[in-house]
């Protein structure tokens, strides 16, 4: 009922959600917790477009490839964000995010 | 802890999701329902959309501008398509998704 | 990130919610839609409860499993409401509901 | 199309909503952040199980009932937590959120 670059992109969007989730609550934890600030509010940002597009793709909505492409960017400035960041969850979140805007731009470009 | 303009476009989608609500029930016990699938889908799209709205000016998201310009879209679309049904419900509904079209516009131009 | 019994059950919310937002678009085009009513008020709860579902998972909410049982129930009379229509469509989500009833199970027996 | 009390509780559930965030926010710039982390995570989840109620409501659902009364139980978790610190914010969202519980019984007895 979903062709498969849609099968694809949503294992994308879910796998990212659940990084995101992690740094986001690594990042809580981290001894200073004051320069994490931007990467804690980057991957609510995510987790939450993740999930409407999730839906929009599950719902086939018309308005999917034109909401993928706000996703795409916000994925893309939480990877930005968390690349500036040692931590190995922020290094390892930075690298998802980045599968997840591949993986929004192969469904933009179908 | 919203600015004035954050709650007049609240109170405008919230408006908007209980109106198309109500129109996406009317249009399904209408004696003909075919006429009507456009609207019905118009319908769910715009609830979403408004939702996903309300929620992102809620967390004081930074992409909640960019992402009103497609609930905006969503918004004219479902009014276009309503506008075309000579139901009262339809009627209506055109009307209260025109009023957050333009609340999203005061909201971007602020 | 997360356990076993979650990535599974989340496998098995993301089904139900494809497979109810079809059946939700055939009943919609059925010859008769009065009878099909019910189910499209169903499936339309089914996909909205799954998805909170997988949200709480993914956030690891101490209200997961609380939630689970709601979510439970409601795909459990989706299933029984889907059953009673002979189109193929319906069987087929009747089947992939009770399929997320007995994940959601799994999940809260754990 | 919403009866008065249901009107009551959605406008309890933003402003929760709204409160909950701010809070979460201002936990995060506190100066100990580690005291601060089971409030930031009952604010998000208050935000969370509140959106999802808002949404039943508006949707009409069968089990907005049954689902108010896990968001009830979320927002006295969360207004108990805030309650413990001194924080204006703190103290603020702990009102708002007892507030929320009110309008949550007031839907229930109705």
């Amino acid at each position: 009922m979903l062709v498969e670059k849609e099968q694809l992109l949503i294992k994308s969007l879910q796998e990212c959600m659940i990084v995101c989730n992690h740094c986001l609550n690594e990042c809580l934890t981290e001894e200073q917790v004051a320069p994490m600030l931007d990467c804690i509010h980057m991957n609510r940002e995510s987790i939450q477009f993740c999930s409407y597009l999730e839906q929009a793709i599950i719902r086939k909505s018309p308005y999917a490839k034109e909401f993928a492409e706000i996703c795409l960017s916000v994925c893309e400035d939480c990877a930005n964000e968390c690349k500036k960041h040692d931590h190995r969850h922020c290094q390892y979140c930075a690298e998802i995010c980045k599968e997840c805007v591949e993986a929004c731009k192969t469904f933009l470009e179908a």
